[in-house]
């Protein structure tokens, strides 16, 4: 075992503090990861505080995990010492069911092992990134190209690649006209990645707030959803909507948005389900789907994609002792678009 | 003018009761059917007692109509006086949209012109199908192939475009598993149509009252959605569910029976929203869609596969006199599976 450093919750309402956990040793297929930066995800807070469910305590969240390798196991060919690598929201999976084989492990038919708060194969609780060091299945980890700061890398691992899995599998590509619900974490990111990939981009906010961010994340339009004149304006636009917010939006206005074929499409996981109007699927044909994160091999290619392009996250770098003030303004929404937690402050 | 003979509502309330109404000229475009046949659809009942909007009346319903070209007018060059001919839930639309252009009339941007209830160009209420004739423009008229017998034709109309689109949108073939909510009017079409595509076809019913039939039409599988254990069973087995259920049904049940990008279709058309559970549309990149009807294009095709593969609807035939009780069946689903107006008894 190894005894690291991390940041944990002692109970649902309890505030991040400063703890000693433990790591399995590194086996043969493991890579002991040095964790340099760590994002902060709304996810990480939704966990802690039991609104997806009860949790084991104590417990240390993180998914958004940036590093460089530090150790390798016996039988590890794939990463050398010193490599800057990625962990996103999940460690593991089964590899044997269809979806596995098919490289999209995040749908694993038994569920795929996240990053925290699962039942690893060894039986313990995995933890998360808010930690000076992690160790990871070689084939759960990721490698940050070098064009990519390591600084600003961490939210690609999960706010980049649940924004691009759908863009890609919806094909936001050019000649299409994709919006984007909100613009927080993932919202930004959707932003930036459908305009990379040559679509259309509309920003969707509650305000006008951060209008001239989205421009400059390539957004060519930008509507307040407070104004009941964006719904009718929009009627019949777009081929795609990514709707980041995990809350109920009123579905019957959104949809209408859809032209032939269109798909809304639910990164964010609001608790409670949404009433959807059927008759609005019956215009045009439109559809409501759910995507969850991106396999292995799409999230390395979104962060070969990224760093071709040139698009990384809008960062605020914090120190470990301030993620309790960070988690209360994520909930206000009061971030520009992305905490990430500057390991080097855990001592 | 032309005065016919026709069975109307004279109010929501109100029985099917023989009347006049009035037909327009043969226009140079359009074509006189004398209606030999007139298939019974819920939505006939919905429509005049109101669920789903208000009507003018008196209302004469029938989207599902089998006829004969009794007269042409002088531009007509698609149809020859004594052709068996078609006509379903649409008798015009836009034609300029891009949705009219891609053959997609049932999706037209400003709406298409239902058969009945719909303001049609000339300002007056379109009157449907449980009448001696109609007059519609040839481009909404379809041929029915001599391979199928008039008397069984006219539920494909509606019933039978209504599940052929999805099935051959969502690829219903050999290979892919495909369900069926709900054996009515609409589902046995489905199970048929599925079948014949080349889909493996699984029914879920309410009960197993129909097991037998539902085998006979192309199903392998038949299951009752009453037994809980069904839902256990067939976790992430279809790739495709058609809902023919126009009611509320347990969004999160029947969402986790997709497999691997699944879709749920609806084609019912329930009047209030249905809850969906956003964390069961992450499992899998599930997707809940609607479909509607079909275009004119794919109506033809609908109709000549159904010739060449012996697909038929089951029907029982009635006098026009029967309509009011026949309604009364329909809404304690007790049809098996399709009642069809033998035209000739209206006097």
């Amino acid at each position: 075992m190894l005894n690291v450093t991390a940041y944990a919750a002692a109970s649902p309402t309890a505030d991040i503090l400063p703890t000693t956990i433990e790591r399995r040793d590194v086996g043969p297929d493991d890579v002991l990861i040095e964790i340099k930066y760590a994002g902060i995800c709304h996810s990480d807070i939704h966990t802690v505080r039991g609104d997806w469910g009860a949790q084991t305590y104590p417990l240390t969240v993180g998914h958004e995990i940036a590093g460089v390798v530090a150790e390798v196991g016996s039988a590890v060919t794939k990463w050398a010492v010193g490599t800057s690598v990625g962990v996103g929201c999940m460690v593991n999976s089964c590899r044997e069911c269809a979806n596995c084989r098919a490289g999209l492990e995040q749908y694993c038919e038994g569920g795929n092992v996240g990053t925290y708060g699962s039942i690893d194969r060894d039986g313990t609780v995995t933890q998360g990134g808010y930690s000076t060091h992690i160790v990871v299945d070689q084939d759960f980890v990721l490698r940050i190209p070098e064009a990519i700061d390591l600084a600003v890398a961490a939210p690609l691992l999960c706010a980049g690649i649940t924004t691009y899995s759908p863009l890609r599998h919806w094909n936001a590509a050019p000649g299409r006209k994709v919006a984007v619900v909100g613009m927080g974490g993932l919202g930004h990111m959707a932003v930036k990645l459908a305009h990379a990939l040559g679509a259309e981009v509309t920003v969707l906010s509650q305000t006008l707030s951060k209008e001239a961010d989205g421009r400059a994340f390539g957004a060519t339009r930008y509507f307040a959803t407070s104004d009941p004149a964006t719904f009718s304006e929009l009627t019949n636009e777009f081929d795609l909507i990514i709707n980041t917010v995990s809350a109920e939006i009123d579905m019957r206005a959104y949809l209408s948005l859809l032209r032939l074929d269109g798909v809304l499409v639910n990164v964010g996981a609001p608790p409670e389900p949404l009433p959807v109007p059927v008759f609005a699927l019956f215009t045009n044909r439109r559809s409501f789907a759910g995507s969850s994160i991106g396999g292995i091999a799409e999230t390395q290619e979104m962060l070969d994609f990224c760093a071709e392009h040139g698009v990384v996250p809008e960062t605020e770098l914090i120190a470990a002792d301030q993620i309790t003030e960070a988690w209360l303004r994520v909930l206000k929404s009061d971030v520009r678009y992305r905490f990430v937690i500057d390991v080097a402050t855990m001592v």
